[in-house]
Formats: structure tokens, sequence, C-alpha cells
């Protein structure tokens, strides 16, 4: 058994409006920033799990986003080693 | 100028519990999940800028990041490129 | 004009899966709490306006909420005085 | 046993910098809105529990906002009826 540091990000998807990330963006050039193109905020999840190796903890990494960790109906979500 | 694609990850300083991350990491063993060695949620913020170049970007971004998008007091944060 | 103290409570709608909620439910009888029956997790906003009165604060932050504070796509949300 | 409706607000302590509400803040002129003088954002959580009386769930539920809702160093909370 390895410990393995997996990222999982997780977004709205690209055609569901974010007003968290619009307020940062409307906000930046009030504090003296150029406005960006695009912002959005999501949710970075960082976690180590004991599995078989990277290729089985990555597998279950994506079970608990899809399960837990996410709503697949208006997220997506990726997995990475960290 | 180029348009330059930034990712900035927020998480709790390391010292401070992360009620959120206890609550995922407790409940992935009742859904059939092995218990993560240890899980912390933070936020993951997605823009893209127009600068001069790679590092202009990521100076801009670093700065947005210690003033608007993180809290440095409680929270760390991470800019690279995406 | 007067200070009003205002609360915006901004929630998934009730068809809308809350993967959030839904680790929160799961990880309380790990903890030794009976099962709550349902458990959701939203936004909280207080806000202090300047306004003539209430009724003109409270239409102001109806309108705030509306634009910035939920995506009515998704999200429901109440607005009432503190 | 009753079915009992209960609300958890959850802030951050007031001498912590609220990025977020700050975020929204700031937009909220940019967008032809009055600046508000205060705003912050926190966790709104509803949920039904299985108890003797109101008071009973309502005890159980602070119990619930001390160990998982919210990082008491960092957070306040407030529990009532819904």
């Amino acid at each position: 058994m390895a410990a393995v540091k997996i990222v999982v990000d997780v977004m709205l998807k690209p055609e569901i409006l974010d007003p968290q990330g619009q307020a940062v963006a409307t906000a930046l050039p009030s504090l003296g920033f150029p406005a960006p193109t695009s912002l959005r905020v999501g949710k970075h999840v960082e976690l180590e799990l004991e599995a078989d190796d990277e290729a089985a903890a990555l597998a279950q990494a994506e079970r608990m986003a899809e399960v837990l960790l996410a709503n697949p109906v208006i997220e997506d979500y990726r997995v990475r080693l960290a």
C-alpha cells in the first residue's frame, strides 16, 4: 500500500452562472486591478489515500468526486495526482 | 498583450481546523469508501488576464490573491499558470 | 436615511442535490449524533444598507440577491430584516 | 418524537477578514447599487431532526455546530428553530 496525494477541483459547469466569481471579477477594477477576461470560483479538495498504487487511488477519488464531492448535474470535476 | 490563464488555490492554513473537509472525510466510510488519511477543502479560482506576458500575469494574480481572493491570516494560496 | 440590517439566505433549489449537505448529514452518525432527516447547506449574507426606510432597503437587497448574491437558475433566496 | 426544523448560521468572527464578503461589497457599486455599510458572507444550514421536543433538538444542533458545522476558533454560530 502507498500513500497517494490527490487533488480534486470542482467547478460549476461553464454554462451555469457563478455569482461568487462574478462578484470577485467585478470588484477587482475597483481595487486598482485590470478586469479579468473571465473568473470563476470552485472548490479545491486535497486528500491523501492509502491505495495499492496511484492508479487505484485515482480511480477511488474519481468515484468519491462523483458521489460526494461534486454535484454532477451542475458541476464538473477533475481528479489528478497532487 | 497576451491572454494568460491562471489558477489560484486557496486553503485554510494546516493548523486551522476545516469542518467541511472533516465532514467529507467522516462521511466517506459510510458510503463504502476507505477513510482518507487526510482531506481538506479549499477554493479554486480560474481566471484569465490580459497581460504583457505570463510573468506579469502571475505577479498580478499574486496581488489579487493577497488582496481579495484569500484571507492571508487564516488561508494560504498558490498561484500558477493553468 | 436609516441604517437597515438585512439578511439574505441562499439555498440550492430543493430539487438540486447538495453534496456538502449530504457529506455533513452522512458524517453526523459517525460522530455519535442521530442522522438528521434532512440537511442542506447554503449561504448566509448579512449586510447593512443606508436607505430611506426598511422597505426601500429590503427592495434593494432583493435586487442585489437577484443580480449578485444568488444564481436564480439553481438557487432560491430569502431576504429579511436582521 | 417530533420532527423539528432548525437553522444554524455560521459566520466568520467579526475580527476576521471576509474576502468573499469584501468582493461582493466592492462589486455592488459597479453594478449600480449603493455601497453597503457592511457585508459579510457565511454559511446557512437547514436541518430537520427527530427529537423528544424542540429543546432537545436545539441542544443537539448546538453540539453538531460545535463539532462539525463550524470551526469555533474562527467562526461564530447561531442555532434557532426554523
